[in-house]
């Protein structure tokens, strides 16, 4: 291996130098001004994968944006990855926010600042980097790889989903390798292996059948806001444990070993209470908060409103009130069946004074890729190899809809391989791409193409 | 007094014809297109108040719509009574709602359909039509009146305290007698004696110090929406009490004949709930309906917002979430020191995960006029003689702006003389005054300012 991260080392200038006329193209999907930078940045990739020696390279258009596809599949015997990754990004405003212009990518600190840097075209540039070094050196990679590169991650994947469906073949394969999520700290390289899922609902209250003058009326029927908030303030106990009846019954029981491995990542309460300026951390007792965060599952208000919201005084006692309320699940909860116990519950609690309606707006299955499994152990090998140091372990407490995706359409599990940082504000102003995670990040892809293989025949 | 009646009586379709000219006049006070309709009405009032022999009729303009003032001061030795007005009215939208054009009164089924009729232009009328009624006869009045008619009050009478604070010599009066609310019921006739004040607040909580998305965050701090629920619910104990310390101290004890008067009104809570359109009513235990809405102090939610309130699934926990919540006062509490205890109890139960700012936004007094004072014996009688028909008791749970200014600034109470129905459509398509209502409301008028100097003399 060490001629191919030799390449990698010879060639770090010249592959930043890439990296940032990869960036330069504002490629913003929700932009309909933007169209045309959005052919021309999947057009980019075209002219650079088949560069580095990749194989069928092909632009499928689709009723958005365009997803670039190539393969190189020569390697008989050994397994067959996917890589997925986007090269849309998300819109730059406020502007007057950033420090240099969000497509002039600009070097400050060991950083690559610009709009896509770590979400998602450094991470991308790290697959087709480490690809191209292995094509180079030894004109053949250690494995088959296929790779997709969507437009619309940003905008939701609209088109994603049929494409899969209509590609089953072109894009079956042993593991899916995913590099757009954050290794857990700086110098803390991490696998991450675990990503909740999500029941979201609605809930709508009708209380009289108008509005009412608060003043004639206060006093004689149950206000539905009230009512809504007697329901929300009810689906969680003194313990911070949501009371859904059985709620919790599916929650599959986390080993002994993955908390002790939890409680080796740096983390401190008081930090992360500061962080987000609050004085008390709040949820379920007998956890930890990246336990709670990862392993429990959880129930949210994302919204509610009734009444009258704007300035000053009105005297109204509302007809309606509503609130969403989502819940994160983990292994082995399943949101219709979360979304149907949530139904029964709130029915089986609202007062006779108010009528009910309860709404599925939306659901997605928990991921789990086993921390024994070959992908998660190929990752923890090659990272260690990429960055000097064992990786922890770690999950995620939201959702990637696009791992619940390949899991369903394809029967593929996800590896998350991430090389941003948590901080390098995707989605915000100055967003950047730490370069030590780049190179890293390219080594360790390196090695993760090498042992794979390994660990997949073991 | 049975020539009075009998002019009255005579001049009934005059009447009626008068009212309808009235009635036709477009005086939508918010409308800046009717500006010169407001213009007319004024000069309506005072070429009619002049012709019935009234005196000293003055126009006042101010920033906003004139106020029509007018009096007759020789009756020496006799109280004066304030008659206080509007002739300014709502707006007609939707039109297509009308069975006949809003300004082209029509009578149907013993019935003037036209905007004004109820609120406000028909019970002026009354008054103007009492008026008339001594002046011609007896060339005299049985007391000293002051008139007052303004044109804001469906405006929030934006200009009114100004003039009050003004005039006070000019408006200075032993009784205040305004004639613009309802009646309990058709054939019930009713005097209302007493008004429910206002505290309303805004509560304003802060979680995280931006929003965060709820799959990353879910779990790890307190949801402001659900902190909010919980102090909202915490609001009311099981039996539909206030919660607040304090709260009920300064409630003024209702007589034992009060609360006997109330029970003689026909009232149905079926009814009330089926109207409503709720399966159940709501509130305080230990009172009836009717006394939760008069003599009660309650509470109620008039509006919530926070987080995400759009179409679909957005899975944000928001930052902040806030409240308007209202508190109606009866005698002897004070909206300031209601406000104060509401602050105080909210910061006294707001958990330390969540940071919390208070508004009082409005305050108004309870207002209550005693049963046995002059005022309302005097209308008692007068409603009896007017209607032949006992009047019975009633007070409303709303407030009356108007009726707190005249207390504060003038230091005068207000009797309340309404003819109008609660079913008129007030402020909705199809507003009407009930014919039998506006001759019985002329007959009591004429024989209120007859019996009032013989009760204050008692």
């Amino acid at each position: 291996m060490q001629n191919i991260i030799d390449y990698v080392n010879n060639n770090n200038n010249r592959y930043l130098e890439e990296l940032k006329s990869f960036l330069a193209i504002p490629s913003i999907s929700t932009d309909p001004e933007r169209k045309s930078d959005m052919g021309k940045c999947a057009d980019y990739l075209v002219e650079h994968l088949i560069r580095i020696g990749m194989q069928n390279v092909k632009v499928f258009p689709t009723e958005g944006h365009p997803i670039v596809y190539a393969d190189w599949l020569h390697a008989a015997g050994s397994p067959t990855i996917l890589i997925y990754g986007h090269y849309d990004v998300q819109p730059v405003e406020p502007l007057e926010l950033w420090t240099s212009e969000p497509f002039i990518p600009t070097v400050r600190d060991d950083k690559i600042f610009a709009r896509g840097a770590t979400d998602d075209k450094g991470q991308v540039m790290i697959h087709l980097k480490s690809l191209e070094a292995f094509l180079k050196v030894r004109s053949e990679l250690p494995l088959n790889v296929k790779m997709i590169i969507e437009g619309e991650e940003e905008i939701g994947s609209t088109h994603l989903e049929k494409f899969i469906k209509e590609h089953k073949e072109l894009l079956s394969s042993d593991l899916v390798v995913i590099s757009d999520t954050a290794m857990f700290a700086k110098g803390v390289p991490s696998v991450c292996y675990g990503l909740r899922g999500l029941s979201y609902m609605q809930i709508d209250l009708v209380g009289p059948n108008h509005d009412l003058h608060s003043g004639s009326y206060g006093g004689s029927i149950h206000n539905p806001i009230q009512a809504l908030a007697e329901i929300i303030a009810g689906l969680h106990d003194r313990n911070g444990k949501v009371t859904i009846k059985g709620f919790y019954d599916d929650v599959r029981k986390v080993t002994a070993e993955e908390r002790r491995a939890f409680r080796k990542l740096p983390w401190s309460d008081k930090k992360y209470a500061k962080s987000l300026g609050v004085k008390d951390l709040y949820g379920e007792k007998g956890y930890t908060t990246l336990e709670r965060l990862w392993i429990r599952p959880t129930l949210e208000c994302n919204g509610i409103w009734g009444g009258f919201t704007g300035d000053g005084a009105k005297t109204v006692i509302p007809s309606k009130a509503s609130a969403k309320i989502s819940m994160r699940l983990v292994p082995d909860q399943h949101p219709e069946k979360i979304a149907s116990l949530f139904e029964k519950h709130i029915k089986s609690i609202v007062p006779k004074t108010v009528k009910v309606s309860v709404k599925n707006l939306h659901g997605g299955e928990p991921a789990i890729t086993p921390i024994d499994s070959p992908g998660v152990r190929a990752a923890v090998e090659a990272l260690r190899k990429g960055f000097g140091k064992k990786p922890l372990y770690q999950r995620e407490g939201g959702s990637i809809p696009i791992v619940v995706q390949f899991k369903k359409l394809l029967g593929i599990d996800t590896v998350l391989l991430g090389f941003g940082l948590p901080d390098e504000n995707a989605h915000a102003p100055d967003e950047f791409l730490t370069l030590e995670n780049f190179f890293g990040g390219i080594r360790t892809v390196v090695h993760f193409y090498n042992e794979l293989p390994i660990f997949m025949k073991e």
